[in-house]
């Protein structure tokens, strides 16, 4: 029987009524021949709510133990889909993240899966079952509980997906699918019927609904993700390998507009030009786990030299503290941050190789009247950081330009 | 160092406030020079909450996946007590009842410890930790959540003392101690230093707060079991083995007086009087895990039987549709149900081979008017069924026939 792996985020579990929904749409996919695995999230804004209530005992509460306490958001959610769908006379099932196999690094609040040991979900769906699995957590090597920071039941769906073979991972989530900017933004937006990893991976790093980490999972392991509403039977969005490759030269070159507003920049200044200080500056952030994005560095004339690089505004305080520990080392003692950034980015895989996407995309912020701040780019992307105030109107104008309300 | 078990209860952990506070007593025992273990309840009512939340999914929650919901509420509490001691500068970790090594049976709601693991509880200890445990949760052989059932995180506590060969097991709750009997009712009621484990066995099995579960455990792991408040320093009451034997003759007689009001009756009339229907009814009864208490069979003249027998009330709904099935192969037709019945008991070690008590016992109820349902003995107890309605008011008799504020 083929093998589908779903997943439903918070807002599809939110309550009772919307359970029971959710136990319907996958007894309609058992019923349509499917074995379905379901990873669920932690009802509606539980974890926030387990995050407050961990602040009412501790400021800085103790890492292992916030893992363990958010872990069970995701285990009360699986247990009630489990039960809905009993109750609707299917043979289900749920497992915890460990129950399931889903074995993680330490790096609690953003553990990386490691590995998966599919058995136990295998031995179940082969007995029939409807497989539901607590997203977002997985155990350690020294079996404690870890959770996988954002996105991490995406990212549990996909792995899973990829372990067990399935044919293809379906998140069902608040949004309808991948569109070429967000339709709040620009109401003439259109929806993709697909996308590519690589593009959807751009445009989910800099700021599409999505996490990058379950779509590089997906690319790796060729897994295709489809993105629709857990609401209603829209058709949605599959991210798979080079969709367009059929079309050779024609096909489109801009897929979308992506926007990221949690942006933040810090800027070191006046350190000595010479070698090791980048990797001074940047270890230790590596080391905490934080991410960090754009990195420009300015050379001026007195042999010193500013570095500014971004990161996520979330991570702004941790990275900052982390900053100021190393500055002596660095033989600087100024630093300036910027908190009220976004990055806008064009992205496609069409852009490749084709001149002049970079040249039209700044023309159009200059007659805009908006202030480029910072410009990085890739292979099918150009993403400039302007302030936030202006960015919404940024996605508008190059919506507009790149004429993304056309369609293919 | 000496190892103490400390195990607070639900109302005793269940805001932030109480949850800090039972942090500074678990720090002011770790001061004292102990090495401590705390086993937590779920916070409040939060249990409760989660048994209505599955209803709101299903009218027969799956009982594995309810286990596994239930479970989430003393992972939350034993978190957040950690968090709690780490911001108070203690080194702590909190740890799951499979990671504490709670193994247990599959009797999903109801399950029994088969055995217990320490090691992972050792190996914290002696990294100088501070262990919370999450009570009432244990794993069974197929790597599947189970709860304790009635009194769970009591046992929990008392097993992990016993296991890890604590020197006592100290039951922080919202009574302050075990009294002579419930000083609700009997307000010149007095609170007790010590008591034997048979004693206290019967007062709990007999209505007392605490389930007989733990005290059982405790008397045959010999661990001495400390009954006092979490809420102030009030001295409680030790529970451990022959607690009067120095006393010898001269020691007390009568303990205390317990009342049960959950109570309720079964008669199957007309049964065939014949071998093996005692087993055909109670077998099915057993199997499915309900404890049967008092039974009485009178056989009448027309060589037919009615057999009367008592059940918790809570369930008395599932004893009634098992005894039901059977009722043809007992080939009778009729049962009767009563659930306005409560348990009156007189305990005392000092009873045993002392004539005279039962007999007293009755008279003071026949003096009242109280009628007597049902009588059920045991070595150092005497037990009368009767109206509920009756019920405190026989209690207060009793502990004033018994003198039972005099102390000894």
């Amino acid at each position: 029987m083929p093998l589908i792996v779903q997943k439903y985020g918070g807002t599809s579990v939110a309550d009772a009524d919307r359970i029971i929904g959710v136990a319907r749409r996958i007894a309609d996919a058992k019923i349509g021949g499917k074995s379905v695995v379901a990873v669920v999230s932690a009802m509606g804004d539980s974890t926030d709510e387990l995050i407050r209530l961990a602040h009412t005992v501790s400021t800085s509460p103790d890492a292992r133990e916030l893992d363990l306490l958010l872990s069970t958001g995701e285990l009360v959610s699986s247990t009630l889909l489990t039960m809905a769908l009993k109750t609707l006379g299917y043979d289900a099932i749920s497992l915890s993240g460990p129950q399931a196999g889903i074995r993680t690094d330490t790096m609690y609040g953003r553990a990386r899966i490691d590995s998966i040991d599919p058995s136990r979900v295998q031995k179940e769906l082969k007995a029939g079952h409807i497989v539901v699995v607590a997203g977002f957590q997985g155990i350690s090597d020294n079996q404690d509980i870890t959770t996988l920071g954002r996105g991490g039941s995406d990212t549990t769906a996909v792995a899973l997906a990829a372990a067990l073979g399935a044919e293809r991972c379906e998140i069902y989530t608040d949004v309808d699918g991948i569109y070429t900017a967000d339709p709040r933004i620009v109401p003439e937006a259109r929806k993709l019927d697909e996308i590519g990893y690589q593009e959807m991976l751009e445009l989910a790093s800099y700021g599409a609904k999505m996490h990058p980490r379950s779509i590089e999972l997906g690319s790796v392991f060729n897994v295709p993700i489809y993105v629709a509403s857990s609401f209603g039977d829209a058709p949605g969005t599959t991210i798979h390998g080079d969709p367009d490759g059929s079309q050779m030269e024609n096909r489109i070159k801009v897929t979308g507009i992506a926007l990221n507003t949690n942006v933040a920049k810090i800027t070191v200044r006046s350190v000595p030009d010479q070698p090791g200080v980048a990797a001074a500056l940047f270890e230790p952030l590596a080391k905490v786990g934080i991410s960090v994005d754009t990195i420009v560095q300015n050379t001026s004339s007195d042999r010193t030299t500013d570095i500014s690089f971004t990161v996520s505004r979330t991570d702004l305080p941790q990275a900052e503290s982390e900053v100021k520990l190393v500055m002596n080392e660095l033989g600087t003692s100024s630093i300036v941050t910027d908190a009220t950034l976004a990055t806008v980015s064009v992205v496609g895989s069409g852009m490749q190789n084709t001149p002049g996407y970079a040249s039209r995309m700044f023309r159009v912020l200059a007659d805009g009247r908006i202030n480029i701040d910072m410009i990085t780019t890739s292979e099918i992307r150009i993403s400039c950081i302007i302030q936030e105030g202006q960015a919404q109107e940024a996605v508008r104008l190059l919506h507009r330009d790149f004429q993304l309300d056309k369609g293919d």
